[in-house]
């Protein structure tokens, strides 16, 4: 009963009563006290007291006492509102080149499985439909969780996907490029399909778990073996009429360099990724290296690392600084997994930024600068994302 | 008495009662229909109906039959509602190198008068303030207009103006360079100030007046002797944290090019503006040449003329397919002097986005395309979005 009524207030009311806006309130929010959600609707405070007795009373809504994990530095209140983690859970996937990952959480942002899927690299979307159907149900069995109770599966992708669900461009999982996520995911799954790009999807786990939390606007930029992005704005992702904006590392900045897979020129990703900075580090030490080595090592202060982290961060901050003329953000967060280098990469990529960009922030009082901090999550927050497109009702596909 | 209460409605409360949003929607939007109001409002039809009958009883709203200048092609209905013009003006002022640059129109958004104030290049703000002040009581005086109607001042800058009101960068203005617009104006008009940059102004201009009407989210891109730009989204201009978004001009596209005046190196306004082709024409053909001239030459076939405006598009192009992967916008218009070349413009530099920006037209149906268009003001465009910073209360300075 609890369950019905929760999907109606928080997937199929496109907008409305009061119960359903406290109820997408909370469902992007975490927990939160009454006071803050009649800030953040703009429903009266007698409105939102009435509509909580109901939800509170129907079990929907529960009152959480002391600090809970991912709630941390959001000031939240001794005693807060949440929805009831038994009220609710959602799919969150990510599709990568030879594996589909899965994450189940509760509506409270609670993760209650995680599990990776190897379909090897060829694999089609429907047997990636096919087999999240049968992990779903076994993870659910697993955990004694009723199906009935999921609210909806978000779909994270290599790609910019469009606002109807295509991937526009797949060059990280080719047997992606033109599929209707949609399509492929709706008839099997029978529940309500969300997709957006990874970088998208990260975003929203910086602004629901992470560096993020109670910031309206910032940009993300990952660093990785790929160079990625998003801007939110008045907390809302930026896609773009087709699905195109943020990335980042798509900005041709030599229209004579190497091609790249996109198809373009020089693109920013060529440089300020990781991956040719691998292949150099690699090459002088005479053994393959990865990201994590690679930061290990400058840790241990191995010049030849720091050096490529240096240059890295030097791009990257130029091309955070193109960015920066273009929309002047108050937030930066760097993600991917080279965030992990933590102040080895921050300090000259700061640098690099205030050289580069229009916006000098000697000129400005400290509160008119912009402020470029490492983000929380780098590990799973392409899929903590696919489940927040389900909680904050992001990329809904109809 | 009622241009005491369309000021209390328009400017001084800051949210509020339905009458209060009616009239906002008005000054923002010229005539529509009742209907359109409830639309863009959100307010109930029988609300709008019912704040209508008493704002049209008190004579603040007037019916308007058949069509008017500035309104076409936004689909208006035969019977309109406006503000009634006789309700109250606003006045734009453009801050330039040598002059000041004022407009007075009413809230029907009509231009009532125009007039351009030589100063000198060594002006100080003062001088301004106080030759503006007596301008606008000659003007008013001209054209029998009470002062007291006057709803509020736009103030247009060529630089960055923060959100407290002071002027970034002013490579331009020189002397103003760190002023604080609002304690010049404020003391001298005794008016409510608004500010913002001069492609700030020209977006809004574009938006009220010219080839955004309708449109909620744009980039303009402007090509003059500088280049300038400015992102609308959601109906609102993006200033950025620090009033330095949209600086298009001022993305380093080459970090060991020439100096910019900004102080950094390789700006793309180095490379898109027109002033450099200029020199190059003047050079070639022996005399100095002005945009229009370069222009009317490559109209009549002249090759010079045809390569640098050619060129000129190209790396124009290939700035804006840098903002396309960041922004993906759905429209851009382009602006500024050199937008009157039209095709001779607008073909190659069409063709150069789609050659350097990440998602190509080709691949997408053309609804989910980046359409590039030539905007409609060029001559006072500035000037129309001073005047539409009061009319669409952007940049209040406090």
């Amino acid at each position: 009963m609890t369950k019905t009524l929760l999907k109606s207030l928080l997937i199929d009311q496109p907008s409305g009563t009061p119960e359903s806006v406290i109820v997408r309130c909370l469902s992007q929010r975490g927990a939160i006290s009454a006071a803050q959600i009649a800030r953040m609707t703009g429903l009266a405070r007698s409105t939102v007291s009435t509509a909580l007795t109901g939800l509170r009373k129907s079990g929907m809504v529960v009152e959480i006492v002391g600090p809970q994990e991912g709630t941390k530095g959001v000031g939240r209140p001794a005693a807060a509102l949440a929805l009831n983690p038994e009220a609710g859970t959602c799919v969150g996937i990510h599709i990568s080149l030879d594996e589909v990952r899965l994450m189940v959480a509760d509506v409270s942002h609670s993760v209650i499985a995680e599990q990776n899927i190897p379909l090897g690299v060829d694999y089609t979307p429907q047997q990636a439909a096919r087999m999240a159907k049968e992990v779903i149900a076994q993870s659910y069995a697993d955990k004694g969780l009723p199906v009935s109770g999921l609210l909806g599966v978000g779909v994270s992708v290599s790609g910019p996907v469009s606002p109807d669900g295509v991937v526009q461009r797949a060059s990280i999982v080719p047997t992606w490029a033109g599929v209707n996520i949609r399509n492929v995911f709706g008839p099997v799954l029978q529940q309500p399909i969300f997709a957006d790009n990874e970088s998208n999807c990260s975003a929203i786990a910086e602004m629901m778990w992470g560096a993020a939390v109670g910031h309206e606007d910032f940009v993300l930029f990952k660093i990785d073996l790929g160079v990625g992005g998003a801007i939110v704005q008045n907390g809302r992702i930026l896609t773009g009429i087709a699905g195109g904006a943020g990335e980042f590392g798509h900005i041709s900045i030599d229209p004579t360099g190497d091609l790249c897979r996109c198809g373009n020129r020089g693109c920013l990703e060529l440089y300020a990724s990781f991956t040719r900075p691998l292949e150099q580090i690699a090459r002088v030490v005479g053994r393959s290296v990865t990201m994590d080595d690679a930061i290990l090592m400058a840790e241990q202060g191995d010049v030849r690392a720091l050096r490529m982290i240096g240059d890295t961060a030097e791009i990257a901050g130029r091309g955070l600084g193109m960015i920066g003329s273009v929309i002047n953000p108050p937030l930066i967060i760097i993600g991917g997994r080279m965030a992990l280098a933590g102040d080895i990469l921050l300090v000259p990529l700061v640098a690099s930024y205030e050289k580069h960009t229009l916006i000098k922030a000697r000129d400005l009082p400290p509160e008119l600068r912009t402020r470029i901090t490492i983000g929380k999550h780098t590990e799973n927050d392409v899929l903590l994302g696919a489940v927040g497109l389900v909680l904050r009702h992001h990329g809904r596909l109809q």
